[in-house]
């Protein structure tokens, strides 16, 4: 497991859209932005169960992760990991209201629905390029 | 080919970094954020030959992206696109200088390296999901 360097940290603690890249069934490359955090070291995100991305990652736990700093393009770190965990239930829903109070100042997540579980995605970080 | 929305087209005129997903050679996916512009209603971004994802997207011209404006996260746009060229040369120049400008209001672009060789590569929208 990869070490995150302070630099790379501090742009995590920031309300910054963490680009998360899977690979379709299909082997085509999927890009989506998402809200992140870190949690113990690994790099955490929250989706719903059935999305794309968390498909793709649940059939290869390999992912690229890319994190910019919204006000300075040059401050930015690229990441190769490894899903480790899917956490699933009520440490999921606490994340995305943690999330939602990170990113958009509201608890809880506004947009929560019935019909759609959500997942907590954690990430080892495996590889580290700051550029 | 996929026709963008105006919305969509508004991202792109606006400085948002585009994050581009590709496929290594290993399967693994890679994720980089890139300055963008439209050219004739295809999505263009520059790099250097040799790099990562030029590599890959010459290997397989399958390509994920993925658009936010940077001062609103809920302004995205998602696009499964394909490569229809990579153009070298003089034209490859000329786009790394416009892209400075708009990104950072500096032309020519100030980190030219002799040793690099630019490339721009053209997008065809395949796919595009509007948030």
């Amino acid at each position: 497991m990869a070490e995150l360097s302070d630099k790379a940290k501090a742009l995590f603690e920031d309300p910054n859209l963490l680009c998360v890249g899977t690979v379709n069934s299909d082997g085509s490359p999927q890009v989506t932005p998402v809200w992140t955090a870190l949690d113990n070291g690994h790099i955490t995100f929250n989706t719903a169960v059935g999305r794309a991305k968390e498909r793709n990652l649940r059939r290869d736990p390999r992912v690229g992760l890319s994190i910019t700093a919204k006000d300075d393009p040059f401050k930015k770190v690229d990441i190769v990991g490894r899903v480790v965990d899917f956490i699933e239930g009520d440490e999921a829903y606490a994340q995305i209201d943690d999330l939602s109070e990170k990113y958009i100042g509201q608890r809880p997540y506004p947009w929560r629905r019935e019909s759609e579980q959500r997942v907590k995605v954690v990430i080892e970080p495996v590889r580290v390029h700051e550029m």
